[in-house]
């Protein structure tokens, strides 16, 4: 049976990696969508990196415009605060963005709907999930269920859409082997809170490169992408 | 305790009377934050009444937009269906957009934590709710419990994000009896699926206009809206 599967895939490194996973697991038949979200962050540059992911796994990019910037505020939709940098502490950051992972999966399992995809996969994490609620378990099950109750398919046939999260009890380090295994070549990804410098380089400081920056140099293993700093050594 | 809370009006005629209610239950004190969508709908004459009703009630519409034609059709997003008129079967309808309420909740719960609000309403309605299955209390539970696992106030304080959707057991005639005993003028609302014709009229026999017109003649009432057609009699 040919698998089908909508992948939200921002162009990251761990939603790269699960767009191979999911590439993997539905094999070369299978039908891959991948989706992308234009919701007010600083910078879009992580999405023309989805878009070479996406045409390399056989799927063709769709980008849906949210305006999230109407009804919330986060460093990372909002220029007017700062990117903060690495070693923080538990609380939940400033690059929090209310309910973001619940409105990109409303959207996806909407999309699912339309295209009759079996599954949606999510990058979650909640290992370096860097202190987001909705990146636990907890949520993702609560939100496969409500929106399974919300579906035709399954409010008509009684077969769900799943949600699946093939990361999120994965390490940083797990993730990377875990693609490298794969064939991914993380010079198509971009993780850095920050857009690209004139000359194209990653910040190397912030939360999102510290953490990566650490798990490539914790494998032993050179990240591909350019650095204006490289802060594995904190 | 001054309540705060968001509000889902459309300009229609369930949410315009939920929006009465919000402010009566609130007292004049409260806080009411009337949020709408700008979502590829055919036409958006209903945000010119929601606008109206915001005003009465003393809040400012906050409108968000949301690219839900790149993930789905709909009769009511897409001008390439015709909107079916009353009178169709039990199944759902082509005028269903699929995860429409799960993408305006997540959404509504993101103002409330950025508003600090304590809860949310939606109008929904599982007697008259055209076969849509997000208009059932099973769906806006699940929503709920995902919702608050993934909002900043309940899991680090606690204390859940309500929501709260007083319309959902009511049929249309105990709706309108509701909103005309808080003062409703119903002239300040729209349901018809089309826009208005060159004349400002309803057009009185799509679904929602012969369900709406139904429920007036029930209760013995006049409709203040006008219309090219009444279906009443059918």
């Amino acid at each position: 049976m040919t698998k089908s599967v909508v992948v939200l895939l921002s162009g990251g490194l761990d939603s790269t990696t699960l767009a191979h996973i999911a590439r993997k697991d539905i094999g070369k038949t299978g039908k891959i969508y991948p989706l992308s979200f234009l919701y007010g962050q600083n910078h879009v540059y992580e999405i023309t990196r989805a878009r070479i992911t996406a045409e390399k796994l056989g799927g063709e990019l769709r980008i849906v415009a949210v305006g999230l910037n109407s009804v919330c505020q986060s460093a990372l939709t909002s220029g007017a605060q700062a990117v903060p940098e690495a070693g923080g502490s538990d609380e939940i950051p400033p690059t929090w963005v209310p309910q973001r992972n619940a409105i990109f999966l409303s959207l996806a399992f909407a999309y699912a709907e339309t295209v009759e995809a079996d599954a949606v996969y999510i990058g979650v994490n909640a290992v370096d999930y860097s202190g987001y609620p909705d990146c636990r378990p907890e949520f993702t099950q609560a939100m496969e269920k409500a929106l399974n109750l919300a579906s035709k398919r399954f409010v008509t046939e009684g077969r769900g859409i799943g949600l699946l999260t093939p990361l999120i009890k994965l390490k940083k380090t797990e993730i990377i082997e875990k693609g490298l295994s794969l064939g991914v070549n993380y010079a198509d990804t971009w993780s850095c809170y920050k857009g690209p410098n004139p000359k194209g380089e990653a910040c190397g400081v912030c939360d999102s490169c510290a953490i990566r920056l650490k798990a490539f140099a914790d494998l032993g293993q050179v990240d591909p992408l350019k650095y204006e700093a490289r802060s594995e050594g904190k």
